[in-house]
Parts: C-alpha cells; structure tokens; sequence
C-alpha cells in the first residue's frame, strides 16, 4: 500500500481523467502523484591524452570502473550537476565544455547525459562513493571493467570522434 | 506538513547521514524521498518549409503557442516521448529524428528537450490541450505570442541553423 504524500491518507492507482498512464490518486485530498524518469548526468574530463574515470565504492556495480555521474538535483542546471558530481566522486574540479552524449535507459526510468570537461588540475582525489580515481590513455581504459553500458558507449563516441577530429552529439537509446 | 509515501507518517526535512540536500526523510521506516528535476521533451515537426505549432487549451500560457512537448514519462525513451505528445497535442504522426535543443530551466526544476521530426501526413488536429494546430513559414511564426522561452530559442536556432544549411545540436541554460 502507498500513502499521499500532502495528506497520509491510502491512495489508489489508476488513471485519472484526461490522462492515459495509471498514477498514485488520493481520493481524500485529490492529489495526483506523478513519478517521471531521472536523469543521471556527468562529465567526461580530459587531461591532455587521458581521460579521468572512477572505481565505483558503492553498489550497484561496486569496484568498477565509471565517469563520474549522479542524479541531477533540483535547482541546478545539467551542466552545473556535471561539474557537481565531477567534484564530489572524484574531488576534480572541471570546465564543463560541450554536451556530448545521451541514452535513454527506460528499463530504469532514467536518461543519462555526459559533458565534455576540461580537467583544470591533477589533486584529484576519491570521493566517499569511490575506491579510486585515475587518468587513462585510450589503450588503458579498462573496458571489461566498466560499470554501465552508458559510459562504455559514450567512451567509445569519446575516442572516435577524437581521432575522427570532431566531436559531435550523439543521442541514443538502450533496451 | 508532509507524509511518507511508503508508510504514511509524517515526514522531517534534513540532510541524511552521507548527502549534502535536504530530504523528505521518514523516521518510521526508514524512507528518503528524493524529488529530481523532470524532463519536458518535445518535437519540432517540419512540413517541406513550415514548422507545427500548436496553441494552448490549459495553463499555463493558454492561448499561446508552443511546439508539441510534455513531461517524459516512464517506460519510454525520449524519442519516444515527443512522438507521443505530438501525437497527443496535435493529432500529428512524426518520425523523430535528430536531438536539436537542451535547455536547462533550473528555476522550475526542468530540462526541455526537443527532436526534429518529420511530419508525415497532414491529418493533424488538436488534441484535447490543443485549441487550434497550425503550419508556420519562418516569416509566419507568431514570435510575440510563443508560450515558453524554451520553444522561442529553440525555434529561433532551427531556422538559423537551416539559413546555414546544417543542424547542429544545441544546449543551453536558463535562469
């Protein structure tokens, strides 16, 4: 069972009139309780050659390796959550430069997006979500040991547009 | 005050043990109800020189005109989304094809997100948030009555992006 959020009362699941998706309705305060996809957004930091990633210190996917992302919060732009979640998983401070990549993932509810970021100093350092941070020439990049299918995408586009000499936007979708 | 979802108490807002945001937290069972910006995705349909628009039956900004957007919801991809609410607000059957325009709109926790499309029949009519669905050459658009800032700069970045003859893919921030 579920309750309102505006009153504690039980709601019910169906669709409201006018709507076409079942949603969390209270009949005791008319309350509609919408839930939408998140979306998790990060950045790609380059230095020189070499990009930095992190080895993930929580589940899911625990001692892989991942750009540094995270939920975007309210209040902030996406750019601004990339810089954010650059700073807290990998203690790196970055230029967001250019939007990158997108993939829907609608299996979980989410769209991923990554910047392109400019890497302004080598103290990084692991955040408390991470084992350990790195910078990885293309020929190192751990690709067995990359945490989401997202990131290992968006490497990849990473690496061939660079050598292509244009990046680009790339929008996709997984299922 | 507010209530748990999950058990239906009342909830506390504060910064759980590890986040650095305030939270809907629940001491009765443990829940934390995180609430994340949404996604508004949307089409930008073309008929050979013209562009669909479409003008509003609800607020806010009834009786403006908008491109064919709406929140993304679960399950679904965000081509997918703008496929269904150009299909909900103007009747309009498109094939999705290209992420043109990100714009983050913090103010109201939002990222507005809009495709190109094709539109392929002209059998479009107004949805039920729809008063009236129209095609508009660029020297058409009504640009003094466009219902949100979003729609205006992604509008205005189509047509100069065709003047110059190739679309590029463009993110910016509002405040």
């Amino acid at each position: 069972m579920k309750f309102c959020a505006n009153c504690g009362s039980a709601v019910t699941r169906r669709v409201p009139p006018g709507d076409s998706v079942p949603r969390a309705v209270c009949d005791a305060c008319g309350s509609i309780h919408y839930v939408n996809p998140k979306l998790v957004v990060g950045s790609i930091p380059q230095w020189e050659s070499k990009l930095l990633l992190c080895r993930r210190a929580i589940e899911p996917r625990y001692g892989y390796w991942t750009l540094p992302a995270g939920f975007m919060e309210n209040s902030e732009t996406a750019g601004e959550a990339a810089a954010r979640e650059t700073l807290e998983e990998a203690g790196a401070k970055v230029d967001i430069t250019e939007a990158f990549s997108m993939v829907s993932v609608p299996y979980v509810n989410q769209v991923h997006l990554f910047f392109r970021a400019r890497l302004l100093a080598l103290d990084f350092a692991p955040g408390v979500e991470s084992l350990e941070v790195a910078l990885f020439d293309e020929s190192e990049i751990p690709w067995k040991d990359i945490a989401f299918r997202t990131v290992g995408m968006t490497l990849r586009h990473w690496f061939a547009d660079r050598a292509r000499g244009a990046f680009g936007f790339h929008a996709e979708d997984l299922r």
